[in-house]
């Protein structure tokens, strides 16, 4: 099975608790609203492209976690568009969860989509239990305190944020979370695998706010220049548009060479390449050429 | 160390991770804010007399179950008192989370509280990493999809909701998560803990809506006649005040008889006579006497 395709089952399965009976059945479409049709799952096709590398052994473990990573991802997107943050209408091209069924089932979707993503991985990860506590330990704090992305969202409430860490939190957290639960869940040590995910993670977050400065909101499925308007940090707004395309080189660049030894390093760094160069919008790959 | 003491250094001990350097302070201190001082603690003590009853091996596991529900439970009642569902201005006679801290803070203290549960879990069961799973999946399925507290909080956002099943997802997931994961916590199977957990978790509803119906709000401490100002399902509504009073009897009668054969059931069996009698207001006690 394609590496898409693992990822949708496990999605699908774990999303499918909520369709359960007992369960209210607005809660489960406003959890299904937030997961499906697909995004991109970059960070999932990480989790997964690691995991190769590293030998998977067990497929079924490393789809849990990809899952688990998905999940969670889908979750802060709901919460960060409630009115009380972003107050964002819309989501890839739809009404976003607030919107489509209101505030309280985003607020409650959004919570059930956290507590999700650990029901499955204990249910994923039976084939060796032994690497249950490393996974959750990993993506716990990809996620909670006092460094994951929750922790990164709730610096926009504190009088003065700092922009790197801002962004290590908020963007990065899920990145490490997905390459050192690659390497965890296939049994390898995940430590050495933290800095691929930070380059990674910050080399999002450089594109991120390439396309919020410059692209047509259309095309990207979400509002745009809201940055600015918000008053947020962002690469742009720090180092100008041709400084963040820079820097987006120069971290790609480093990413390729931050794979650590492992039986698939050279497929890895291909797959990391070919990732990179997709992040560039297109509008300002044109013009930096 | 006594019950109550065990309980505060694990929940002291999770929500210092949100003290460590690099969080957000007024995260920190809203996490804080929602799980000290304590409350009755009454989810955590259940699991822990569970635990000693079924002959506790490793009372760091134990500990770390409690807390996990305990967190949860914290983290369900920020939520409940955000403005989108029942706008609460205080809880334990203190502001809510979102009064002091402001409505973002109060979604993301949820949220954190929520992972923190887990995070610590994976860390608190490390001596006996064979039942992770078990606690997870029980832990996990009280609060998540398609059965626990958050179902059952959506079930306010369906068009129709049945009383039995909007108190058991709400208030009684929680009291079957204590029982169940006191046993799995002490090496037990946990299934034939549930009815235990179900029927006590009933008979604390019954007791809430009787506070709500008829108690001080001072000495409550937080705001009374909410369910029939908001037309919610409530015992006292059903059956009446002094119907209510005979069923929340009933029920601990019942939840008595129910405690699995184990080694400590007669001590369990006291601890829960001594609970339950506590559950009934002091007014009400007087006039049903």
């Amino acid at each position: 099975m394609d590496v898409m395709s693992r990822i949708e089952q496990a999605l699908q399965a774990a999303v499918g608790r909520a369709e359960a009976p007992g369960c209210p059945p607005r809660l489960a479409a406003a959890m299904r609203h937030a997961v499906f049709p697909r995004g991109a799952r970059i960070r999932p096709r990480l989790c997964l492209a690691v995991a190769a590398a590293c030998g998977e052994d067990e497929p079924g473990i490393s789809a849990a976690a990809a899952a688990a990573i998905e999940l969670l991802h889908s979750a802060s997107l709901v919460h960060d568009d409630l009115p009380c943050f972003d107050d964002a209408p819309f989501r890839r091209g739809r009404p976003s969860v607030h919107v489509a069924f209101g505030e309280p089932l985003a607020v409650l979707a959004g919570d059930a989509l956290i507590v999700l993503s650990f029901q499955q991985l204990a249910v994923g990860v039976a084939a060796a239990p032994g690497r249950l506590a490393a996974l959750l330990g990993i993506i716990g704090g990809s996620v909670g305190v006092p460094g994951g992305i929750v922790a990164g969202q709730a610096w926009e409430c504190e009088p003065e944020a700092d922009l790197r860490q801002y962004q290590r939190e908020k963007t990065g957290a899920l990145f490490v979370a997905a390459t050192m639960a690659g390497a965890a869940a296939a049994g390898s040590i995940p430590g050495p695998w933290r800095l691929l995910g930070e380059q990674l993670g910050e080399a999002y977050q450089v594109a991120d706010d390439l396309r919020d400065a410059a692209c047509n909101p259309a095309e990207l499925g979400k509002p745009v220049g809201r940055d600015a308007a918000l008053g947020r940090p962002s690469a742009v707004g720090e180092l100008g548009l041709d400084g963040a395309i820079d820097r987006l080189r120069a971290l790609a660049a480093e990413a390729v060479e931050a794979v650590p030894a492992c039986p698939g390093a050279s497929e890895l760094r291909a797959h990391i390449l070919s990732e990179t160069q997709r992040l560039l919008p297109r509008e300002l790959a044109a013009t930096a050429a």
